[in-house]
């Protein structure tokens, strides 16, 4: 899962946050930026584009650690903020219940989802976002794609790790699977 | 289940209306109104207050027909533009997914839901709401309540034919079941 | 949507059924019979084989409309026997709500479902089966895939009116979706 | 939230996990089990007998933490029989989606859910029990409730950290909530 670190202090240290990652599952949510219409129906899917070290890109859904003691849909603004910029108006669900959870392994072929760093569980919400998305941090971009695109064969393989599968399962759950 | 007549021209008269609804299930929305803080929580649910020919108070969710070629996401807005004015705002959400299916039998105890006039099946949808409402045609009026207030007994006698259930279940589903 | 004509007496007549189904949506269910591992995770997935007239050969979820004053998980069973046989020991949900809705309109486009007879509403869901499958009335056979074959070009051009688009939901929402 | 201590070897010590449940959220799993009709609908609700050193009486849904490299269904089933016994059979839903998200704070009020050890975040599954039940371990017996009694005082008032709400949530969820 494309994630950029945690800095927030008083948690872990990065080293002791590496020794919890080889023996517990680590909770995590995944955000699916999307553009609606007038009456809701979801037009474009927003995904974070990066670049490696070796100029490889990767297209990518909002994603990250809940930190303790906070609350999830605390943890989906602050990672939507974090690669959405301050303007992007998210709005998060009301309901709790997320349309999946993603389980990523350390092993691959489990699951749908690989995480080769930790055991990492993410719950799933599509998220309408109504403002002006400025990527932060190490996202070079966030582009908008169709439904047709996003599910097309060009994006899907510049994602990584089954986020593949989880954009189409969030398509799928607002009705917009080509 | 209290609704204001559909008068659309062009689809059934109200006698043959009447004829099919001895015999086929009609479909039907359930719109629960909700206003939520910055972070996506549910902090108060709009109940319409209506007064009957005998001065009795009742309050009711959102709700009313689908008609013929009409999508739900169309219907949903339609009646809530009806009930809650045309400046509402309503975010009608990106999934198809209902948090429930309300079957309202003309039967009393079959399920939770009664309606003495047909058997009506209607998917129940929570919106948020941003703007402000005016309550149109034979509604008096559009009070909020905290969620406390929704579940407790002086608001939950005053609604009928199961809403009561039903606005509890919307609670649930949003996480704000007292 | 690919249904048998309901014969139960008292309710419509063929021609008062026509008649109704040009100004009202009519409420349906639609059945993803499906086969688990000892985890429940969704091994393979059940299509009804049909052949028309002229020989060409479509593939079917379970599907019929919802009877006047019958409840909804009443509709699914009395449609998974007519269509699985009595011994198929389908589980039919605890919860009433679906997966999702599929709106079939008779224009097409209008959704990703599609019915030239009717305006259709279908609350869709996964049902698993565990007894021995027995297609009756037209339906010639009923045929386990796995989720890739189901998800796959061959069935997916075999299916109509948007039940590809309908199957693959259904695996999204299982977590199967290759 | 009332759990047994997981024995299983290889993870972590006690100390290390009392540690680690200072600085991050502990993914856990909520069950209801629940028996229903041949038709699907939930006629009763399972909840564990606890007594503790005081002899205070409470009862509890099934729970527990997720393992590293544990799958959610593994999870799930490794609890139920844990708490019901080898001959239960349960039957652990096809979607990975759960009904909702309770989220356990240690500091109560932030939530509905208060854990004073730890911030648990636990995704709650309602599971149709068709075996025999036999509580093991801590628990004293399973005692089966009707949805009436279930969401009654005094079952509530005997159901600690929040779990009468997600017990409520549950029975909202599938159709049954008084």
């Amino acid at each position: 899962m494309t994630e950029t670190t945690d800095t927030t202090p008083g948690w872990f240290s990065r080293e002791e946050l590496d020794s919890v990652r080889d023996r517990l599952p680590i909770l995590y949510v995944n955000a699916v930026p999307v553009r609606t219409d007038d009456t809701g129906a979801v037009r474009s899917v927003g995904l974070l584009l990066r670049v490696d070290q070796e100029g490889t890109i990767s297209r990518a859904l909002v994603s990250g650690r809940v930190l303790y003691h906070e609350r999830i849909r605390d943890a989906l603004l602050r990672h939507l903020e974090k690669d959405l910029g301050p303007v992007a108006l998210p709005r998060v669900p009301v309901s709790p219940q997320p349309f999946t959870i993603a389980e990523y392994f350390p092993t691959p072929g489990v699951t749908s989802f690989h995480d080769p760093r930790q055991h990492a569980v993410s719950l799933a919400y599509v998220v309408p976002v109504a403002g002006d998305c400025q990527p932060r941090q190490d996202a070079l971009d966030l582009v908008w794609f169709t439904p047709e695109e996003a599910a097309g064969p060009d994006v899907q393989q510049e994602m990584t790790g089954g986020q593949g599968v989880l954009l189409r399962q969030a398509l799928a759950h607002v009705g917009q699977l080509p």
